[in-house]
């Protein structure tokens, strides 16, 4: 017998890799922060002597979410100006909030609430992307989460830096101090094509590639950024970017919402990865993200909530849930964006994208124990047919009773069933078990 | 002093009626199950002496929701076949599984599990489609919901009756038992275009026009529908149903995603209301819904979840929050689908389409006390500056605490900040609201 940390006994196991599997009545394994072991349960229970035992009977654990695209502090404006034109949400309410209150404060206690929202919605990395980089991680840190924060680059001044100069300069000493680190990692990260300088972007591609730092930039978000890009590039944005260096695998392009078939391919050869975010596309107008053509022609996809601003809130399950729902729609093809690929791109997708796919994304031997339970034991997601299926499209963000980091336990919650009382039906929870179990044995 | 059965203060009052209003510091009265009154809250507790009171500090009450379109007894088969083509899931899973199960006891059994999800998510009036409808309106009675069943007509037999003749016999005398009914309401349900001939079509204009009942008809739902009915009726589908008698306002269209400008124009000018069922129309990739184009014809647009097994939740709130967000991205305008407009189709808009607009769908004085509350005080909606928005975006609907219906509470739940436990971060739940309170005082 072999002592280890905690073994926890779900019903089922979403490994992710490989893509499609789900098993049951297995045990995942951790010790020291790492995952050590996926087996069946009955085996774990002779091989392993646990210090702690979490049994979850009717619970799915699969790898903790990859929020690939947030504004965390951004939680902080939630609700401000909503259903305005874009341009008067940004000048009239969300800027002039930002000017007034920016501050290395601001960012540390907006994104360690958002913290709180993520680690209770599953997340445990999220890629987030604000000035004051730096007290993003420490909020997000203080959380519970692993951090990728961007070193922003952008053409305007703001609290955190005054001009490119001194922006690429904050950035690069980031990139340095957190160098090799598990929870804090830099990305590199020009704003948008229409915010930052050719000059600056030359920078950007030099940092990203002399400290292998992913590159996370808002690109083909509306149609009037694609207009402007050919009327003052000559290019399309992809294009720009690739004549400027930046088309590569380590290129995060955010929302892609009208990336063309060209962008598409050029961005497969690339081996560059697109970030959806479908809420705040849909609540800005910005459109619909080609998602199915992106993964037909190869491209690794994650899946982001945007800032709390322009989503209201920050559930990955819910936003993958809509992910894989729209891509149907769009691409008129119900077989396309299955379960398996969403729950990929929800959790592996975001690791790939930012250089963590051997530390994170999967509940596979050997790395780190950022896990989470889905408990499907409630009377929204019974009876039981299909758990992987059920998890992505019936479970709600509530429904994730357990989130671990490094094997710690981060955040955690009562099981649905114990939460809604009925005072009319009067029927307890048993009951309504057996009744979803009748019907469920008979089909 | 006044002795009431109930006095309910919340934080904010959004009546529905009129649009747009929120009323802070009111109280809601409620006696012998219908609103006696709401004032402010100062003035209720001098005026009125309340057996109950229920003092609720950070949330919201409002009607509760009227899902205009759903199968509740297919909750039983939740999770079945997703990702599959929409004819190889009807054809080998669905109906088979339908065909096996189908009986008054899988009927009420399954619309009484859906009934209980129903509640807990804050609906208190459902409009039903399927067989057997009695065993529906038993089941989603029993859980405390006021029903809307259709009584079907489709041109095939099923265990419920075997041809047109007895589809419509059976329907009219369903007509008859709950004539004047409060709780249950029988509509007319031919079941689409594709599946009722035009004879069956003509008697059920005539039982909705000697009835006074609604039609409740799935209609526009995909391309191929209208393709079909220009091939073998000339016409499209909603000219159909005009010629044969059922365009009027009474008529409630399911669906509605392929509807053009003259469908849209035909039904304003008839007073016939639709029904958006957002969820189901991308997960089955039938279309998108052109909802802003509906609202700006004047047409009254509802909500519906439609059944779990093409959604799979039954969750009106997020089924709103998705056809908001949808309706902008459709429109390509941020400013169409207001908050207001949305909280009015999933409230009375349903209330209207179902003939029920003096009974329920607002908070007015006289109306039945069917009303919800919904808890603003978690880490996910902080902090609040625009608690109509925070409710339609950032709440979800287990932050819904209290459902009522006929001012009898039905279903309750712990409030948000009760139910999450962060282990890492080591924070009550006064330091979370203190937190975002300093910021919004700020902003």
């Amino acid at each position: 017998m072999r002592t280890v940390d905690l073994l926890i006994e779900p019903r089922w196991v979403i490994p992710v890799v490989p893509k499609g599997t789900v098993l049951t009545d297995h045990a995942v394994v951790v010790d020291a922060g790492r995952i050590v072991d996926v087996l069946p349960a009955e085996e774990a229970r002779s091989k392993y002597e646990a210090r702690k035992h979490d049994v979850l009977e009717q619970s799915v654990v699969m790898p903790g979410f990859v929020n690939l695209h947030t504004h965390a502090a951004m939680n902080l404006v939630r609700g401000l100006g909503a259903d305005l034109p874009l341009m008067d949400w940004l000048t009239t309410k969300i800027w002039p909030a930002e000017g007034k209150l920016m501050s290395d404060e601001f960012v540390e206690e907006g994104s360690f609430l958002a913290g709180l929202e993520l680690t209770a919605s599953g997340v445990t990395t999220a890629n987030d992307s604000y000035f004051f980089p730096e007290a993003a991680a420490r909020g997000l840190n203080r959380a519970g989460l692993r951090a990728a924060v961007s070193a922003i680059v952008i053409g305007f001044p703001s609290a955190w830096a005054k001009n490119d100069a001194e922006y690429l300069e904050k950035g690069e000493a980031l990139l340095k101090r957190y160098a090799g680190s598990d929870t804090v990692k830099i990305t590199v990260g020009p704003h948008a094509p229409y915010t930052v300088s050719d000059e600056a972007f030359k920078r950007c591609a030099e940092l990203s590639n002399a400290y292998d730092a992913p590159i996370h930039i808002h690109v083909n978000e509306t149609a009037g950024e694609v207009a402007d890009s050919i009327r003052l590039h000559g290019v399309r944005p992809i294009e720009r970017l690739r004549r400027l260096g930046l088309l590569n695998e380590r290129l995060i392009a955010v929302h892609s919402v009208h990336a063309d078939a060209g962008d598409i391919a050029a961005m497969a050869e690339a081996g560059a990865s697109m970030c959806h975010c479908p809420c705040s596309n849909l609540k800005l107008a910005s459109g619909f993200a080609p998602v199915a053509a992106f993964m037909k022609a190869g491209v690794n996809v994650g899946i982001g909530t945007d800032g709390a601003a322009s989503n209201d809130k920050l559930d990955m399950l819910g936003e993958t849930r809509l992910a894989a729902m729209l891509a149907k729609a769009v691409a008129g093809d119900t077989t396309t964006a299955t379960v398996a690929d969403m729950l990929y791109a929800a959790t592996m997708g975001g690791a790939k994208a930012l250089g963590w796919e051997k530390l994170i994304g999967s509940v596979e031997i050997g790395k780190a124990a950022d896990l989470i339970a889905v408990d499907l034991s409630g009377v929204g997601t019974l009876p039981i047919q299909d758990p992987a299926a059920q998890l992505l499209y019936a479970a709600d963000r509530e429904n994730i009773v357990r989130t671990w980091a490094n094997g710690e336990l981060i955040a955690s919650r009562d099981k649905t069933m114990g939460k809604t009382a009925w005072h009319k039906a009067e029927i307890r929870p048993e009951e309504i078990q057996a009744l979803a179990e009748k019907w469920q044995n008979r089909i």
